[in-house]
């Protein structure tokens, strides 16, 4: 039998897109010690890759292994970065440059975390954390791929999941997400509405790290429709799918029109926020989170965050990119590892 | 001839629903020597509604006058505050109760602001500032009032005119108003976008207090479509209308993500951001400005300004409601009273 000596929650952060600037945020967090400290980090992308971006004095405290190494070896000592190579080779790889080569790689990285968090017996803590992909790069080479939230829902099998944008001001979860202004009023239903608040409820501690949390419900349309006058989805969806939710969770608020419930969050008196479309919660965070906003998924089983923005080609390889935004992503994931 | 002795900019001050914080608010603004250092105040609102009100030291600064003889005065005498009779009697106001009486008194102020407004000289620097009315008590005695802002561009027969919220760190233009969110697409096209973004071009200098500020016009969708991915309102209707804007005034931005536009803004990258629909604007806008946001009307022929609250009749005549924000309507009406 295997014994897993350090109860530290398990990083397992994948590279992302080998030619974003994901190496190097990634060997940035890693080399503070205020990050390392805070995991037993397992990173997936391989020594190559990493190779050019790891500052030397970070480079002692690195064990390379394959997937097949890291799969069977049960523990993974503790003080030391485990970076795992995927079973697909990164070729040339060139920064900044996207190809499919880059993309293939990238997959293959999330195929392995995927493999390394079901080999973790269930009650080790545990968190993925994810650098950035080329989202089209990766449904070129393997057809249907949407972005790391539906690729994890799928090969977790989960029912639901819920996107989660947590930062230092705000906690936000949109209801409906990349759809058309047009199509956000037919999206919703009691249903639609009443699962996105229960499963909110369901994972408040995860998202909001309180146990008695407030959970604010946005209203649709201005005023909340100004009772009826302005739309009635207020009426006919929102208030019901809140008066079941009340059955679950005591402390949920609303319908709030939007232009309320985000001054309230300011203000602490509600802590997470259920936006019904993606701009009505994400315009206001990105406004005050931008540069600590993290990205979380939950109903994976295990949490997953993720920095909230993209590969960065401009930049990547120039040693530039700010690994702040990822640094969050991995202090909320170890933060949040034991939650599940 | 009559002649202006002061080129301060005359302030219309008028006191919205008399059973409202609007008198008490008024009060403790124009008790302030700073604010009332400002302009040379006309308060439309009367004797017997502010006698109650008015700070004792305050008091011996006030001159009474009726309507007609405040429109025959032909000048006010400066370092005093003018209040000013609407030709209605405000009846027994009680305060907290909304009446019918309340709101006739109410419109009738509005009415009394305009006509003082159309008695001055062209040349001379005036602003209307307004405190909060019942709407729908003055829509019951008034069929088809919706509110200040129709009310005055129906007064002073204006072809277009623009609301934008100013604040200490945002200026927020929503193309639409108080519609439902499914009625918003249908609600763009190129000419209505076009028209806003022209309004404000030219109303820059007002809004934002700078020569060139940079505008920065939302997208609808989220992401801004994607490239027509997620709506092709970006490409058919925003991006025509924003280069039709550009020949008239250059430093016109967008569509920029909504999700991006407002940090931006928060870093002063751009000065006025033109939101698409209501929520998408004022919910950044209250977020950081709840307190210090000012209503401003912009197309009248001068500029007007209000407080960002209701009457709030909970607490009127209390003494507690905050004129902080009758003060910020206040110190940017005097500010561009010059500018019409």
């Amino acid at each position: 039998m295997l014994s897993y000596r350090t109860n530290k929650p398990r990083i397992i952060v994948t590279t992302g897109d080998p030619a974003g600037i994901g190496p190097e945020i990634i060997s940035g967090a890693i080399a503070k010690d205020e990050i390392a400290s805070l995991g037993l980090f397992i990173v997936v992308g391989g020594k190559k890759i990493f190779e050019s971006v790891l500052p030397s004095r970070v480079q002692k405290n690195i064990s390379f292994h394959t997937l097949q190494e890291a799969l069977t070896l049960g523990d993974f000592r503790d003080g030391m970065i485990h970076m795992v190579d995927p079973e697909v080779s990164p070729g040339d790889i060139t920064f900044g440059k996207p190809s499919a080569e880059a993309s293939r790689f990238a997959l293959a990285c999330l195929e392995a975390s995927v493999k390394l968090i079901k080999a973790l017996p269930a009650d080790v803590p545990k968190a993925i954390v994810t650098a950035p992909v080329n989202k089209g790069g990766i449904a070129s080479i393997s057809p249907g791929f949407k972005g790391h939230t539906e690729y994890f829902q799928e090969a977790f099998a989960s029912e639901m999941i819920t996107m989660a944008l947590v930062g230092r001001h705000l906690s936000v979860i949109p209801v409906t997400r990349h759809i058309p202004i047009c199509s956000v009023a037919r999206a919703l239903n009691e249903e639609v509405v009443f699962k996105a608040i229960k499963q909110v409820a369901e994972y408040r501690r995860v998202i909001s790290g309180m146990d008695e949390p407030v959970i604010g419900v946005c209203g649709l349309n201005p005023h909340c429709g100004e009772n009826g006058k302005i739309g009635d989805e207020e009426i006919k969806i929102i208030k019901p799918a809140i008066d079941r939710a009340l059955k679950i969770y005591s402390k949920i608020k609303g319908p709030i029109p939007a232009d309320t419930v985000f001054y309230q969050a300011m203000k602490k008196e509600i802590n997470i926020v259920i936006a019904m479309y993606h701009d009505q919660g994400l315009a206001p965070f990105k406004m005050v989170d931008f540069d600590s906003g993290v990205n979380m998924t939950l109903g994976l089983g295990c949490v997953r965050t993720s920095p909230d923005h993209g590969t960065a080609y401009d930049i990547a390889g120039k040693g530039i990119a700010s690994s702040r935004s990822m640094e969050e992503a991995i202090k909320l994931a170890a933060d949040r590892a034991h939650a599940g």
